[in-house]
């Protein structure tokens, strides 16, 4: 491919407009998450608490804005005074939950719709990331871990308000803490922030900006195809192994073990038996 | 009556001054709700954790300015630096959980008090809505659903506050959201929130606006006196359920099961199995 | 000790930098509790679950900061942009779980180490302490009670907060509320907060105001000391149990039980049967 070309698509995908198209296949999605949360009882919970059914989807699909908005300090309210968005997401849980003989749920869920959707929803994600670590680097210049971390709840918001979205069904789990066992959006959206924190603030990254933009968007693309065509669920996992081992114990542990006087012997012992 | 002298009455009730007499009804009825949620143990925890017992009251008192100033970015705990009103609160919850011989308790659980105080509550409840519609439509001028959202949660910020208000005294009821099955007080704020955004923001609504004021007090009394009096708990279900048959699947639903191969039909023989 | 002498050591106390020493013991107590109250599961849950064990840690160090800051509507992860803070915090929490044959535990948990540090974190408290009654004094001059919560907030974060940080590592304790036994910290940062507003907002305290906050520290570590060493937890029981029985009840209650037609006395009847 012509690099010039290249080079004027990702000009495009950076100034791409979310408005309405990306904002349904987002909604849509949120709208299947939660009605596949719901499990089986998805068609009696949706008849008998049509509020909590409607707050609780609505707060998935704002979910990275206002759980942002609520650390920082801003309204968590505001991502609603956007009225199109909110209409367009009303209309889109009307449509995946009451319409007759639920043709609108069968047709979400048909492959090619939902494939698209999740790229489209992907585009979407990596906006949000690059505006979280951007409005982030407005107000504390200086607070790296602040933009990654705001970048990474916008970016995946659901899955941090995933607890309180339940609670607003009456479900409470709270082992379900997305902390304790980041799934792939997370650290995607992790590695994301980080790059785009690294291109904004060190001279580390000498790509143009809207190629490292387009470069984690396809990034973002490819693994979401892979995840729903071939299950391919978490790529970063020999990453994660390999640093969890140098870092986080892993080899001293082993060493501890093998010597057989390891100073955390007994304690381990005491695990074991607990378990 | 002469329409006169009705609009005259209107107007009075609008300019109507909440301190004090307004608080203390308020906090008397918020701390005898406090107590019957407690149960039989009321009065042990009483004497048991009178700081938890003064919190937990405390956030039933301001639970709607508290509520709303979290969602709209402002100091949840400013609604607290009233200081006249929040002495008022501490001497009611006082004389409610301490005084000798439960003579506080009693009296105020005597009907006349309860039916007077409650009657001023609704009052109060009627201002509140008010406010919060039009603090929120100051804030964000076209946001209608932020508006009814902020006047509903500011009229019965108890009902929502109540998971937390529990929390504070160490009780988890994780199912008693009401989102899921929405009281009365919360079903009449959300459509006095309605009436009042349509009379501030569109030309539906031709009366004055002190009549329309004076037309949502009297409605919320009257129901709540009835409610009281007669055990009339919710004259919202009928609307509701024609409602819910309309427009959240109730017709379809029973035509696909009439059909015998409606769409939905393996689900919901799913959803009774599991039932 | 001749008092000129002494009035110079106050000032120098009041002027103490907290950075980096203080911070560094604060944040070495912090992570030790976080290890500590993850039980003898420590070991494996800091190898299995490494970010959630780390944000706890960090919501521990910074307890106070992100909770008062989020009840006054402010940022509340603005404390984290202290970037030199969160550094210190995050190789002490690296130290205490991570290092080869748990040596940074070990010498943490070395008895003169912890007393060192136990000292240190009391005089760091009380700066805290002061710090949040003159931020809240600032912002609401007249709200006593805002600066007395916030003052008390600001000094024991971490046990109001134990509730949440317990559930960024899955586990939910929703009856170890702090409010409902109030730890001595929590009592001991009440007292300092009330004489704070005392000294601040009053004239019945004379001393100078070195003197005053040179007081609460030598109070704050002289019971952290006794407790550590001593073994006395709680020097305000016996002035809490005098209270209550003045005010909330006892003397009463113990009234109608003697008079054996006490006005509660059904009351009890039932709250003993049920227990």
């Amino acid at each position: 491919m012509d690099p010039e070309a290249f080079l004027d698509l990702a000009n495009q995908v950076v100034k791409l407009k979310m408005f309405p198209y990306f904002d349904i296949a987002h909604s849509l999605l949120c709208a299947l998450h939660v009605r596949e949360d719901l499990g089986p009882g998805a068609h009696a919970f949706s008849r008998k608490h049509p509020l909590s059914c409607w707050l609780s989807t609505m707060l998935v699909v704002f979910a990275g804005g206002m759980l942002c908005n609520a650390l920082l300090g801003e309204p968590p309210l505001a991502p609603l005074k956007n009225t199109p968005q909110l209409v367009i997401a009303t209309i889109v849980w009307y449509v995946v939950f009451y319409t007759p003989f639920d043709i609108g749920y069968k047709a979400a869920k048909f492959l090619p719709v939902k494939l698209v959707c999740s790229a489209m929803k992907e585009v979407y994600r990596c906006k949000k990331v690059y505006d979280g670590v951007s409005h982030a680097a407005k107000l504390y210049p200086n607070a790296y871990v602040i933009m990654i971390l705001i970048g990474t709840l916008k970016g995946n918001g659901a899955g941090f308000l995933k607890l309180f979205e339940r609670l607003i069904r009456g479900v409470w789990t709270p082992t379900a803490m997305e902390f304790m066992q980041p799934s792939f959006p997370t650290k995607a959206c992790i590695v994301a922030s980080v790059i785009f924190v690294l291109d904004k603030k060190t001279d580390l990254i000498s790509a143009p900006h809207a190629l490292v933009y387009f470069g984690i968007v396809i990034f973002f693309v490819y693994f979401k195809l892979s995840s729903v065509l071939l299950g391919i669920h978490d790529p970063f996992v020999p990453f994660e192994n390999l640093f969890c081992a140098l870092f986080f114990g892993g080899i001293w542990d082993s060493l501890a073990k093998i010597l057989g006087r390891g100073a955390n012997k007994d304690e381990k012992g005491d695990t074991k038996k607990k378990e």
